[in-house]
């Protein structure tokens, strides 16, 4: 094992696992970001924060100057588009494993939208961008997604819905239509990341557009529509916690209108994200219980209660979760567009990632949580960025659908374990025989 | 046991064990309050939060039209300083006791600030009128006390600082000093609950005023500080997960300043309101779950995972922290400050408020949490109150200092304990020597 | 609140709730228990396990003589039968109620089995002769349930059965048939608790007598085996983590045979006697973190992480538990089998035993798993109570069942919600209308 | 990634993490143990259980014969003393890595001691035959060594006692004393696994040689005893929760005597047996959740409640701690014997093992919990492994001194985490005036 400034962020031993699946321009590119994180993008979220009015008349209308510069800044060093690899996406991507990606992506999360942002890796827009890069044709990837990639514009992903239950795909209201050379839309839907952004450029709307298909998995389709569509209204700003996330928001929008379409998912890396969260809020209560100016009663707030236990148990789950997510995704390869890919492996690595996405939220949060404990009122303020971290990490313990689904698939390795152990029972009843012995009942 | 509605919010086992001991008044008076809180206060919730402004401009001068209507209903009706128990303030309380009072407590949680604020019982301005009534002199009895009681202002308690832990009252920096006829007071406070009011009229300001006092916990005072002497500053709000609780709020302050002075604590009845919370979002949580409109893969949400079992578990939490709370409020008394009554009962009664004000918080922040797992998006956002719920929770749950308090007690048990063993252990002998038989090592 | 030794084994808070519903003759009756657990009961423990063989072929055929002698010494202090209340068993039964037995129950929890059937009050014992005095004939009170109360005999309830899943009643396949003037039982027990003691006199069977019923749960019977019966064959000792709990033991039997029947359950007193045990685990957890012979590293072993607040919490946690139970003992009154009571009250009592059901044995195993915790090796090993503790306490962990009909119960709640929510909706939108302000979306 | 029969027992993401660091030689080993684990070990566990008599009298005398017969099976097939790395023991070991046998290791955790043994990989002789073959001197090899890797002999690790706690070695009361040419022990120890064997041929005890060094943690060494020394007492044994673990056992001992010593520790890979005895709980529960027999209300036991939500977090919580676990072995190397190590690499390894050290015990302990829930009353009976698994996987839990060393390490990153955060703040204060803005407060 050599050294390796990840080291300091993460464990040794997580990077003595994959070490040697990483190639030197991924090294190289690693430390370059870490340095690009140290001295330009920590010292930036402050001021970006500033550079933000509060007042709501020119909020949702503000480009953070600040951003710009860093995104400038940032390309110039190659730290661009990491997220979207080549060996997919040749005639865009990177040359980056998804693998090598999650470790940039860990290290991308302990500084917030503002970090991904920086790099032209932020959420919705990396889906929106593999969509497009897949299934999009030659004129609109000229026109939609050039852009996106050279960070020009910003887009939003619509897909749930208000008054229904969304998270079953079934459930969709938002009707898609063909009518001659147009594509009708009619939906109301809330929590669309990014519609709020001056530079929003495309909404990916999924709607229902084939209703009587016999598989109802197959029922839907996603379509382009310009958030300056007439009938495309932006309501509101939906609030998380107590904050709006402007300028990017989380926004309600009724669609009455038209276009032509792509369609497919694409998405991920939160996980890796979110344990760069959990590891810098970790970070932050170490510094917090070894303060001297926060002694009580004469000790050190380590001294006190169960503080070192929770400084250890964060550190076991945060070191497990890093090794779940990575193992994740180094078997995940080009598993969800390629359909040439061994299916068994690729249905095992969707299991990991379905553990990843129930185990990392809940285990951020709660470390989140323990680090909101030590800072005491100063914790849940404005003034550390934990209680943002919290209300972020919460929203993605919502879907709790994963874990349904990993039980439910483990429960299919049942007909195996009963013919093993059958087979067990026979062999007993064999070895007993020749022995002599009744041992079982 | 006879029939009351208190029941429908709470359980006929909670009621069943208190019945015997609430007043015919005080039943009637409860009654009579959970009637205005169906009728008055629940539905004026959304629209106080409507008449306030957002600008932040005019935010913090705002009066809510509808809270001073709810006063005037609440006061005219006989639901007013609920909080006052007549025996201890036989000059200004009301005829009911602590006991009776968390049940109306817990009613009250369930409608937040507003709920508190309509029938004259907010925080801090209940804990700052204890103080007065017991501390002050007749004219700063009439200058502050009655507008108080009157809801005519509100007011302000300044302890925490920023800078130093101050859960150790020994940290405190801010210095209070005797000038000729004047006090002179230097300090930088922060979370300063209710010094955003246009109303607040009075801080009851925390300092030392006797540094070199042998007895570190009688080295401090309080003083009475009317927020517009010269000298103090309110700099700015603080938020919690980004509510900024306007019109109270919880403000960084500077004091520079001057004042005459009573001393004392003066606190509680959060714990009831908590539970009420608690019960209001299990309550929310119900009406989710059976929500036929949130079906998803054709089955109700709490046909789901472990919607059955978070319930029950739920309900048996609340049951539990409820009994916990109104055993230690029966035992309460006049506890606090009445110096004559059995020191050992009081002991024992501290006791058991010092266990609830871990319990209920933690409590009730798990139960809201599982509440907005089953709202999905819609529970973090300004559509439900629960993400505000679990943001004024979690500020209760910092204080962890109790159940450090509570461990250290229940080791005092220990010399009788082994006082007790050390018998048994002597009579274990006795008989072995009688019936011959060697038994322990 | 008057001073009395119960306050030493629980809390003042949780006397203070109920002093007032406890008789004189109960309070002395409770006090006198107390006496007796600390002179005779807890010293002889040890005792008893040396006077039982190791010898699989005595082991089973022994009455512990140290056990005849405490029955006789409390049956002469009027300790005796105290489970059976005179107001439901005029003819049999002590004056004390559910709630004042449910007291002592909490104390002899603390001896285990040995202290029970000392005052003659151990299950399956207690349940068996309720159902004697409720449904058996004079002729059979005589035969079967004289002895009981004497202490002469003892008793197994025969359920559970091997290879179906025998919670669900529905499920029960051991046939009872009329033939002529017999009854024609056959069936393949287990888990048959008291089936292995020398002393038993009695089995009451539970199986299908009327299989062809609509009502489904109304297809059973229980009637009276004695275990002499031709047919009856008690197979082995079923094991709990390693203890055959001889001389009752928990036996596997099967029954081929006759006889006549009495209908009827009849159990409880389990939740105040675990909550014995959670305190005395605590008390022993407090013993030994403040003994300086186990100081490690120069520090008590309180000292250490997080005992302290381990302690705090399973003070709370005993705490809540006990007043759950004691309040639902309050208000269970004659419930069972008393058919004219108020049908409501009865459902919610039910429903506060089954919150019981489950949140005790939870709270219990994890009591004792931080006792055993503090005490190392020692704490599985057999020179302290506590792994035998917490094999019992885990088996009754087991029905889960309870955790579900909870649920259940609380989601009946849900139109009443709604319907008070829709009840605050109209107001709302009045309210608005009269202001003139739009406040809801 | 190629298809390895291990993948069925653990999971493919784990296997593609480490495959590529795993010999052609070690692969087929690893096979080949599989097959032997299915076709011999776990058809005769309960045979083995059988062959051991219950008569105390006969019971610690046994050597079963069906376990002769597996150690030669094994032997032939080069299953055989898998965890001596040939790397650091030229002379005796097998040409397999840490990381190598830490997969067979939880593998063979399955099969319980019987497995272990059978490959000569039980403790606590692994342990011992790393000491002597370190330490001993050519004479004392030959004389103890060859026959324990022979597995003609067991041995015994003395070091926990009685009346003290030993966890902290400065503790320590057992004295070693040279006189002449002789070797003075006196002490009194007690859970010694493996003192009961009637195979046992030696112990290593550890004891004070040098009471007065300054340096606390070099007072002590180990010396070999026979057990049949004069003054070597076994006086019991102790039990974990009701099992006597016989024949090895877990004894109580007195030593009052002579003899010749070696120094040093020796241990591990009770983390991957650990997970394998996790992995096959979550097997077992599996089985019995989709059983048809077991359906209660018409539903599968995984159709009720938290079954499934179980399920998922078990698979999460062993594939998370699998990892951890391996990259600790991957890491280690030679690590605790190569004093010419990169120590910080060392030290980085040991941090890991600590974690999984507390980590596995408490997620093995709450998986054998669930399913046992899921078997009911069978699961706590001896007809399932499971009880006996918890009981031993509980004693396993209560070394929590790792808990704290790794919260200690932990706050050992605190003076480089402030310093890489005053960093930031310089570069932020640098941009905030460039910029003209002011942002932090």
């Amino acid at each position: 094992m050599s050294y390796h400034p990840i080291v300091e962020y993460t464990s040794p031993s997580s990077w003595a696992m994959v070490e040697d699946k990483i190639s030197p321009f991924a090294k190289d590119t690693l430390a370059k970001l870490i340095r690009f994180m140290e001295d330009e993008i920590m010292p930036a979220i402050k001021v970006a924060h500033a550079q933000l009015p509060t007042d709501p008349a020119t909020r949702w209308k503000t480009v953070i100057p600040v951003v710009a510069e860093l995104k400038g800044k940032a390309r110039k060093l190659g730290l661009w588009n990491l997220f979207l690899s080549k060996t997919h996406y040749p005639e865009f991507g990177v040359p980056l494993t998804n693998l090598e990606y999650a470790l940039m992506a860990e290290i991308l999360g302990r500084g917030g939208q503002l970090a991904s942002e920086s790099v032209n890796c932020a959420a919705p827009d990396t889906g929106n961008m593999e969509v497009l890069a897949r299934y999009g044709s030659p004129a609109q990837q000229k026109k939609w997604l050039v852009p996106l990639l050279n960070g020009e514009t910003r887009s939003a992903f619509s897909m749930t819905e208000r008054f229904v239950a969304s998270s079953d795909a079934t459930n969709i209201r938002t009707t898609i239509r063909q009518e001659g050379n147009e594509i009708v839309i009619n939906g109301h839907k809330w929590y669309i990341s990014g519609a709020g952004d001056p530079r929003c450029a495309i909404h990916l709307v999924l709607g229902k557009s084939d209703p009587n298909n016999s598989d109802k998995y197959r029922q839907q389709s996603i379509v382009i529509v310009p958030p300056n569509t007439p009938g495309v209204k932006v309501i509101r700003a939906m609030q998380v916690f107590g904050y709006d996330d402007a300028p990017e928001g989380h926004c309600e929008v009724i669609y009455g209108e038209y276009y032509s379409r792509p369609l497919g998912p694409g998405r991920i890396h939160h996980c890796m994200r979110s344990i760069g969260v959990a590891q810098y809020a970790l970070d932050l209560m170490i510094q917090r219980v070894t303060d001297p100016a926060k002694k009580t009663f004469g000790k050190y707030l380590y001294e006190h209660g169960t503080v070192v236990a929770d400084i250890a148990k964060s550190r076991a789950e945060i070191e497990s979760a890093r090794l779940l997510v990575l193992s994740a995704a180094l078997q995940r390869l080009s598993l969800i567009y390629d359909t040439q890919i061994d299916k068994a492996k690729a249905k095992g690595a969707l299991k990991e990632i379905g553990i990843a996405k129930f185990v990392v939220p809940t285990m951020a949060c709660q470390i989140i949580d323990r680090a909101i404990q030590a800072y005491g009122a100063e914790g849940v303020s404005q003034d550390t960025p934990l209680a943002k971290m919290y209300a972020q990490l919460r929203t993605l313990r919502i879907a709790d659908v994963h874990i349904q689904q990993i039980g439910q698939r483990e429960l299919k390795r049942a007909p195996a374990l009963t013919q093993r152990t059958a087979e067990i029972k026979r062999k007993e009843r064999e070895l007993e025989q020749r022995l002599g012995i009744k041992a079982s009942l």
